[in-house]
């Protein structure tokens, strides 16, 4: 093993490194911590937001070009790669497909188990209205609830955590480059798919939208592998595609299939994958994962046409549909668009004010709600409170409204007379998504405004308490509906301001609302004006939904951040932004590298590297490989970079010959070897490793890559950040002018840097 | 100077470099040849797909980091760069505007204008029909084509033949990374908007909707450098913006603008640009892309919407509008999805002839019709062909239509009884893009089907024998027009075939066959499919699209390229697709990069400088620097590159010191004056350097780039590809393992290889 420390004849500004020291010191503090403290302490990240992760690992995104790869590349003719082609477009195909498959599931499961539910309590009202005891209603209500949100919390919390929650946040780290444990096996779809409908079923200011990309997600990453490592089943199919750059690609592909099953939106789909995802952009690539989003978005809507009894007529494109936006009843014109400017500043406002109080929120759960037991008690607590806050305000309502010609689903009588039912029940009656409907299109009066305000009050508060809960659930269909009631509310104002214009449809104004307040709320761009102009259906809403979303976006960073960035950031997930702060460029690699070095040569000795790999507290997953003569005293210039799991590889197969014996060649691996392997390569620790094989050599040359992307020490961070960045690297090496190694450059070096309010700021690196 | 070849006992493998040494043969062989060549031989270039030529060059999207703009960078705070931040959104929103009013100019203006002269063809005719002696009418028919036409030829072919065509296949290159000269000026501008009114005004078989992409591109790039050469104004704002990266972003912008108001399709637009330029997402970039294209689009529509008397109704968001398409009506079962799949196919096989007839015609054109004189009389020829086509077509067809009910503007009798009109002339006597929304949407029996049996024969071939004219025209709305109406033919069949069924609605068969020939012509993929979505305004076509895109591109594929890539490579531009050749991991970077490099020591002779910036056998436009004190003997690593622009600079400002005074501080620049000088540096031989003055120092430290980007020699093709697109690199230097320079990749180096039929072709480079 050969210390690469930088020259310090040459290079006499090495010692300068004083924040890179510091990061040092910092790290080895924390290494003397045990690592399953969190579970323990019950008060244990006192400056949660200023900290970095170092538990998450980093995808490889750049192919390891050994020899290995190159020689098979090189055998592989032209119409091999076509073969390769055309799995690639049926992997594609089956992702729409099983997306689409599972988004129906749910939604039928759903609609059947909460229409029980409603008949259930419905009749149990009924009953009780009239023979007084109505209590008796409320705590079936919110037994029902809390019990149904009990398992499904108990399953999320107890067997697979990171089920929790929408599963945007981590599918954006995934995409990113992070490696979230687990955030892409079957037992996570399965968890996933059972609390979601759980959490609907259980009233839950919740939807079911959120999650179908998280459930897209591991649907392809488990396809494109060809294999379940959780059902112990290795089909012998796409191979080829066992490596981090492939299983993105696909990953991408199921993101956008979850979205567009979700919101019938296969454009906005694919706009979410490379927005969140894909820092390169390819044609193919992107061609491919659209195919996946229409697959699936047809599939939903050909089943879901069958099941409910049109067949053929496709009219459920997605999960949610927002109905049919007549442009020329309910167009908009110039005049308006300063209104809906005004709704975007409303809707920036509320979503902050709504993140905010999440961030609070999280920051005690953090802190104090850390027991599994604990997160489902707080659960079953939120159902029965959102059961009891859903009874009072149907209680204390008195809008009353015609039953005649609506399409109430499951009216309410209770004190209304006869052939009216209670309006404020329909809201709490019904799943969220029918509720953004019913808001979007009942005609003009169908509401109180005194209803509405109640009902935005308290869904705002209930929805902003439900997320972060530990059960599987999404925010998207609550901001909507939280936006679609204030919005309907401001349209009817309008109205009465106006003397009813016929331009103030409350409608076209709960629309605008729900914009503005999703778009406040979780900060997405381009993608979400997708999205929510093919949830319409109408392409004319593009320019005043950009309009408010943008709007919203830009008055909600002036005070907090989005919600799915808060919680990567409150994860202390080391999350590659864009581009490097503005004001970096002050910073060069030299300042930023971690050192000194890990190196390896070329023909290293058994031991050594076990050891190195050994090494708990250094723990590093690339190592740049040297000249095997190399000495300290002569110039030893980087010949390559292997990884830790290639290492593995090599030790667990015995690739290595006595040192006595060096001229025998020493036992050949194949490529297939490592993809078996991959992506849980073995601990270093389960790999036996004999006295006398520690004394063997073990020749690199044909394992590592012979090509890392290197940096010299003069780049600046943005010129680094925009290398690492485009290439989707895990390891960047940075040499001197003679090529040698001087340090390291990794993700948590370059996501350490942010922009404060007051400039730049350094984020420190904590083992939790 | 230092050459600094590879050192030969360290690489013995440099002397096998077998291709690179034919490459540098030919090209030197070719510099013996006068560049004015073409214009003087009637049959120049005898292989010329097979050529890459030496003519383009690159654009640098890497920001050249040398000290000056590191300095500038650190100097600017977080405030300034908010304000830096906040132009670049006026910018685009200006860009949107722009645009806007462009596409309403020209829309105006050919309504008008083509309004007067088939109002004067129609009286002509009416008159003759009675009296006998129409071809006086076909006359001056031809007459009044032909000498719009000429006019509009004249200007391109002698004033600014860059202004030719769509303005596609330029900007794509733009956007790849190739400079192609005059191609964003306000000269071609003026001339490109003109050409376009005049083809369409001229009755060509052209579409005004592809120019506006080449128009929003010159557009945005003037507006974001804040000067124009042209006009010789400088406006001193904007200054930052000066270079190639931040004018691309712009450019892209623009494009998207241009896109969005020719089709009312702005997410299309994004998704246009994001295709063929921006080889890096950026979030940021896309959102503000996105605002460009929404502005430009809301102001073409408000435009319009005024002028046509109907304010604030917003119904033209775009030069063409399909038309409403009603999902009730017009909705497809899954039952016809085969049916779309196969007029897929048909899409791409009529596509694939259409482009390979057009290749024929332009091997032609390149070799006989290559001087102004004979262009403009080809386009004049053209112009009276169509005029008698369509003449000789009305006059045969006995296709007569009852007047009543129908919104024919120029309803001609000739022959037909009273109260009737000729359903061939409305085909004529209107713009292209009328014919195809009255293809789309005229009820069922509308058209006789031999009528348009024929027209779709003749309007092939005109269409094809238009492309490529030096006039200023689109390819869109023929291929669109073609489609529609051998969709519309399909559609009819069909409904005589199932009797009559409800389904068979000729309107949607005319968009899906539209849709299948425009995707068999121009092979767009994503952005295509939401283009026809979006100018259909209904979301729910987008499934039979997408399929009936992705057929014809599959089937067309197998025959020929796309219409643009085949006149970029016509072209022989050194195009960068998605990805190297997916066969070409045999190839390394020692294969394909140049060699010799001519190298720059850190402080320089200027007559050196000179001396090399003025050999025109080599013309490199950027240069590796080593250290000052290197001999051929020791070690002397990479130091930084600096570019010919910049040395121009330097030059002349006289930066330099003289030998004696080596310690004197040199003349101080600001990246101002590099700034002033972009993007036309003026040729080394306008600057003079004094016999005195060439034995001065030049000290290049501060000005190099000291970090550029390297590969080793061991790198694969594709990997050196990916690094080189993924930054839209213009030069990337080769370093042996001791970082000593030993090639340089260019993208002629990249572009050069290809995969053809029968596996990897590696193209031959030529100075034409």
């Amino acid at each position: 093993m050969c210390c690469c420390c930088p020259d310090q004849q040459l290079t006499p500004s090495s010692f300068l490194r004083i924040g890179q020291l510091s990061n040092v010191d910092l790290n080895e503090d924390i290494h003397e911590l045990e690592t399953e403290l969190p579970r323990q302490h019950p008060n244990e990240i006192p400056h949660n937001e200023k900290l970095l992760s170092l538990k998450y690992e980093s995808l490889d995104y750049d192919n390891s070009e050994n020899q290995l790869f190159l020689e098979e590349e090189r055998r592989i003719n032209h119409a091999a790669f076509r073969t390769v082609e055309i799995k690639r477009w049926v992997i594609c195909a089956m992702i729409g497909i099983l997306t689409g498959l599972v988004a129906c599931f749910i939604d039928i499961v759903v609609e059947n188990l909460a229409g029980l539910k409603y008949r259930v309590v419905k009749d149990n009202i009924d009953k009780f209205t009239a023979k007084g005891g109505l209590s008796f209603s409320l705590l079936l209500w919110a037994t029902l609830n809390a019990s149904v949100v009990m398992v499904g919390s108990v399953i999320v919390a107890f067997i697979e955590p990171v089920a929790a929650g929408s599963g945007i946040p981590q599918i954006k780290c995934y995409l990113n480059g992070v490696k979230i444990p687990h955030v892409v096996r079957l037992k996570t779809l399965v968890i996933k798919v059972c609390g979601v409908i759980l959490s609907v079923v259980g009233g839950l200011a919740v939807g079911k939208e959120g999650p179908m990309i998280h459930s897209g997600s591991v649907i392809a990453a488990g396809i494109s592998q060809g294999r379940s490592t959780s059902l112990k089943r290795d089909f012998k199919i796409f191979e080829y595609f066992r490596r981090d750059t492939e299983k993105r690609d696909f990953v991408s592909a199921g993101a956008a299939a979850g979205v567009s099953a979700a919101f019938g939106a296969p454009v906005g789909g694919v706009l979410f994958s490379l927005e969140e995802g894909a820092s390169f952009w390819n044609q193919f690539l992107t061609w491919r994962i659209f195919f996946a989003s229409m697959i699936s978005t047809f599939t939903l809507n050909s089943v879901l046409s069958v099941y409910h009894g049109n067949a053929w007529d496709l009219s459920s494109p997605g999960l949610i549909n927002f109905g049919r936006f007549d442009s020329e009843k309910m167009g908009y014109t110039i005049q308006e668009i300063p209104i809906f400017i005004f709704m975007g500043v409303v809707g920036g406002i509320l979503g902050a004010l709504f993140n905010a109080l999440n961030y609070w929120l999280t920051m005690f759960r953090i802190r104090y709600i850390h027991r599994p037991c604990l997160q489902v008690v707080e659960a079953m607590l939120v159902a029965a409170v959102t059961a009891t806050v859903g009874f009072v305000m149907i209680y204390c309502s008195r809008d009353c409204q015609p039953i005649q010609g609506s399409s109430v689903a499951y009216p309410l009588q209770l004190f209304c007379a006869d052939g009216e039912y209670n309006s404020m029940a329909t809201a709490f009656f019904n799943t969220p998504e029918k509720s953004v409907v019913n808001l979007f299109h009942d005609p003009p009066g169908s509401y109180n405004p005194m209803t509405l305000g109640m009902f935005t009050l308290m869904y705002f508060f209930l929805a902003c308490w439900t997320y972060g809960l530990t059960v599987s659930a999404g925010v998207f269909i609550p901001s909507l509906l939280i936006g679609a009631a204030w919005g309907r509310l401001f349209g009817i104002s309008l109205s009465y301001l106006t003397k009813g214009s016929i331009w103030a449809d409350p409608g076209k104004y709960a629309l605008m609302g729900a914009a503005a307040q999703l778009g406040g709320i979780v900060r997405m761009t381009l993608s979400l004006t997708v999205i929510m102009m093919e949830a319409t259906g109408n392409v004319t809403y593009g320019f005043p939904i950009m309009l408010v979303l943008m709007t919203a976006k830009i008055v909600g960073d002036y005070f907090v951040e989005g919600l799915y960035d808060m919680h990567i950031q409150l994860q202390s997930v080391p999350f590659l932004h864009w581009e490097a702060p503005v004001t970096s460029h002050s910073l060069t690699a030299r300042e930023v590298m971690s050192t000194p070095v890990t190196c390896l040569r070329r023909i290293e000795r058994v031991g050594t590297v076990v050891d190195i790999l050994s090494d708990t507290s250094s723990n590093h997953n690339g190592f740049p490989v040297v000249e095997s003569n190399a000495d300290t005293t002569q110039v030893a210039g980087l010949r390559g970079l292997i990884l830790r799991s290639q290492l593995i590889v090599l030790l667990k197969h015995k690739v290595f010959v006595e040192r006595a014996n060096l001229n025998l060649v020493q036992r050949r691996l194949k490529l297939k070897d490592f993809r078996d392997a991959y992506p849980r390569f073995p601990p270093i620790q389960s790999i036996h490793v004999s006295q006398d094989e520690r004394d063997c050599m073990i020749d690199l040359s044909e394992f590592m890559n012979p090509s890392p992307y290197t940096v010299p020490q003069e780049a600046s961070l943005p010129r680094v950040f925009k290398l690492f960045r485009a290439l989707g690297l895990r390891h960047l090496v940075v040499v001197d002018n003679r090529n040698e190694v001087v340090g390291m450059v990794t993700r948590k070096d370059l996501a350490r840097y942010r922009l404060g309010k007051e400039g730049l700021e350094e984020l420190s690196l904590a083992q939790t």
